[in-house]
């Protein structure tokens, strides 16, 4: 690609070079740009009806196609890039869509956002200000309201009375859960050491001079030791650093010990240092536990402290009736954080971090003279990210699209196969399960031979059970490369199978409406076969 | 919308709610789906069309559309959300890439990101790690490199070694210019706050715990007054507060004063304040001013403190073998910010932290058991995002389709537009320039008959400059209102002709490669029909 470009570019005049460009930027297609666009179309067809997940191609020799870093000269032909793009990329990108494709939190997505996001990409709408977005920006409040009440499910007035209101906000949609983590707890912060008497709050005098007026020696975050990552970075970016972010032990499902969730509470109080705030998990990221929301509820409340719930992945469970009550008491956090491109079945890029409170985010707003001024309807005047794209419209199609029962039909049957597959590894002596899922992750593993028959009578001695954890990561990595399906693995410290050492698990997520039972035997079947041959004894 | 979807919903069965879900994730597209699409690429055309920028409807005429916030039963059908969509979205949306939408940092783009936007949401490939963008992460590695080069320019063996090295991050792809900053800012709060003797490292132990390790008694980030307000935001959340942030003034023209970040910095060190970075500024959003990045360099060397550019807006200009000498020094800066979405003319949602040094971000490294293992090839290492969808796709296509000629012609004809503009005003007698542009941003302000002596004369009181400001204000509100042309305002207060006051100025940004001499008299002139129609005394 590149050297051509440079060759042709070479022989273009001044004006052939504006000629071109400006064909690029004309709003009407020409026949050529129609022809692109038919053949991506066959590309993007082509692509969603594989169901083998991986080319053999291994990273390194991968890596080695895209070592040039030179901006080509160009202009350079739409066409010739397209050529290179669907041999060098697309033929080797990960089809995460696939229903083998069942280790990550990635899935197949409703038809109807593939020619959204052409009309995002057209309208080009920058929501920071309502002058760049003028119906995107009461359209993403609605759509933000719609989950809050979902979750929160305030009187229909309350709603009436927010959810245009420019003063008010119901929640902040960001680029993902990681963001949402974090501004739900720099609000959370920034709330808790507001301005008084000499003290301007810590949004303006800073961490050190906040524990000061406070008579603070030390500001803490805590939760659970299996919170996700993000919540590390908000602690590190936050300024209490991660020595701040107190991770307390779980019980054998993987859900915060409240008896260790108050010792460390009344730990931090002895010790003088603040709270800014409990974590909930409502759905870890490892094996899809739920923290006992509402008996967390109780504890924040009685200690006035800011709840944050992180249901990124388990937030749309409310949907499914059956299976609601598991989140029982989310409706009492502070901060509610979900994720549009996991259970929502959104693309990539979407989080929302709700707010019970609608003025809650005040503690974080910021202004500039030329938008967000006070007083504006601007989206942008109380939110992490700046300028940002309308992906609001995914989100507000999809919950019109696909609606309450659509959504609760997927959530009611993903966790009806993720039982199914607990059968199906359960009647396969190979496999040990290593919990029973509360949701529609699945943790396993494969027992080799040698250690079977100490395994099913608890017996493993801790070299066993690192000789297994070594098995189980070369069998997780050789059936990835072999590209047919897919699971992740993870390591899981709290199972009772490990005696107290961490646990390399494989870990099956089952989201994706098009992976069947069939599918999952398959998956199950293709990791006996790989594992018949592989050596028992593996590295160590 | 809700109302119909409602009254469908109750009459679908299970298995028809079933079916209807099915459908929508089906890979295979169905005539309906088709339909839809093909109707979506008319709705496109119809909007890129047209040069009328906004419908007349009132923000609170649009707000009172979307009000309710109950999730519909659903599933409905696609083809009636589009309906809603076009007539309630679409056609009250703005048109950010009108030849006479001249206000904002948005533009036309080039035909080829919507297709590959297509493609992109198809794929749906999460960056965060290899498992889930197998191709992707190596791909995205090169397109950063291209941009590192691209500023930076070091020696090829230097980009050999680091292109594809997964220990290296040459720069960090993030949603957009605020999550640039605010990365690159962590990286050298972090790696200037870093673990000795018994200190873990700001990372660990926090801010607090960093001042006390290194003797100081605050932290401070410095730079002129026209920094984007996006550092605020860093500021607050790095816990250093917004007091920690110094901005020091600037000259005419709107440049950092050097004596006076010397001062500041000679402050900070007397009263034991720690340096975090000093920022400079190529291309201010207010009127494109370019802080002396050379001289900044040469000060920040001397100090030994992290020097980091935002070039959000500015940085492309490098393109420009006419005009890249105004960045000079650029390559010196430990981290710079580059926008895609601005002059690089990529879809909202692409920004870029580009690092000097290929290891500075150790400094913010972050791991999980599930993915972003030590060692591995994932993105998400090193990254205050988490999962995040495959942009690169339009900066490598940008990149290498537009390519360093194609650029060039875009900064060169956009600055040379601007003059035009310049002289434009010039030869108008009701407008004054405030500033000879440097890029391509103009400041400019009407002034009404009554004044206009007196301002040639250069002997405003305040009390005009006053009067003058609100007749602007009200200008700009009633050409937007028209829908027909869009500049944006701003306030600058360190105009020689607001002898001190701020003062309230039309701000024009030249970008949009559509845009033509003859769009540009027409947004003057509409500002001069409008002008007279509105009365000289406005509110006061």
């Amino acid at each position: 690609m590149q050297a051509k470009s440079e060759v042709a570019a070479a022989e273009l005049s001044r004006d052939e070079i504006a000629e071109n460009v400006r064909r690029l930027f004309s709003p009407a297609a020409d026949a050529r740009a129609w022809e692109n666009e038919e053949r991506l179309n066959a590309v993007i067809q082509n692509f969603l009806r594989t169901t083998k997940i991986n080319t053999p191609v291994t990273l390194d020799e991968l890596a080695a196609s895209f070592t040039s870093s030179v901006i080509p000269d160009g202009p350079g032909e739409v066409g010739e890039y397209l050529d290179y793009l669907v041999e060098r990329v697309v033929a080797h990108s990960t089809h995460t869509s696939s229903p083998r494709f069942i280790g990550h939190m990635t899935s197949a997505l409703p038809y109807f956002v593939r020619p959204l996001s052409k009309l995002l990409v057209a309208m080009n709408q920058n929501v920071v200000k309502v002058e760049t977005a003028k119906a995107l920006s009461p359209y993403e409040r609605q759509a933000v309201a719609m989950l809050h009440r979902f979750v929160y499910d305030r009187p229909a007035d309350f709603y009436e009375q927010h959810v245009q209101e420019s003063e008010s906000t119901l929640g902040m949609l960001v680029s993902g859960g990681t963001l949402a983590n974090i501004s739900a707890l720099w609000c959370a912060r920034n709330s808790s050491l507001r301005a008084k008497g000499e003290f301007a709050g810590v949004a303006v005098d800073g961490l050190p001079a906040a524990l000061e007026a406070y008579g603070c020696r030390g500001a803490a975050v805590i939760g659970s030791s299996l919170m996700h990552y993000s919540i590390d970075k908000a602690a590190d970016l936050l300024g209490t650093g991660t020595r701040g972010l107190i991770k307390v032990p779980t019980d054998g499902r993987g859900r915060i010990e409240l008896s260790a969730l108050r010792e460390a509470m009344s730990d931090c109080r002895e010790r003088r240092r603040h709270i800014i705030a409990i974590v909930g998990v409502a759905g870890t990221t490892e094996s899809g536990a739920i923290d006992p929301l509402e008996r967390m509820a109780d504890i924040a409340q009685d200690a006035g402290v800011h709840f944050h719930v992180d249901a990124a992945w388990g937030g749309p469970l409310l949907f499914s009736r059956r299976h609601r009550r598991k989140l029982a008491g989310i409706e009492r956090a502070d901060s509610v954080t979900i994720d549009g491109h996991k259970q929502l079945y959104l693309p990539m890029g979407t989080g929302v971090a709700l707010m019970r409170d609608p003025h809650a985010t005040a503690a974080i707003e910021k202004h500039a003279r030329y938008i967000v001024r006070a007083g504006s309807s601007d989206l942008g005047r109380r939110s992490l990210e700046g300028s940002r794209p309308g992906m609001a419209l995914f989100l507000h199609a999809a919950l019109n699209i696909i609606g309450a029962r659509g959504y609760e039909m997927l959530i009611d049957e993903s966790l009806r196969k993720t039982l199914y597959m607990a059968d199906a590894v359960r009647a396969r002596p190979e496999f040990q399960l290593l919990q029973e899922p509360e949701m529609n992750i699945l943790s396993y593993r494969y027992v080799p031979g040698p250690w079977r028959e100490r395994a099913e009578r608890g017996r493993l001695s801790d070299e066993d059970n690192r000789a297994i954890n070594r098995f189980n990561e070369e069998l997780q990595k050789a059936q990835r490369q072999s590209g047919y399906s897919f699971v992740s693995r993870t390591t899981l410290d709290y199972t009772p199978q490990g005696g107290g050492l961490p646990v390399t698990v494989l870990r099956a997520v089952i989201a994706n409406p098009l992976t069947t039972e069939e599918d999952i035997d398959s998956v199950l079947d293709d990791q006996l076969m790989i594992a018949a041959n592989l050596p028992a004894e593996v590295g160590g």
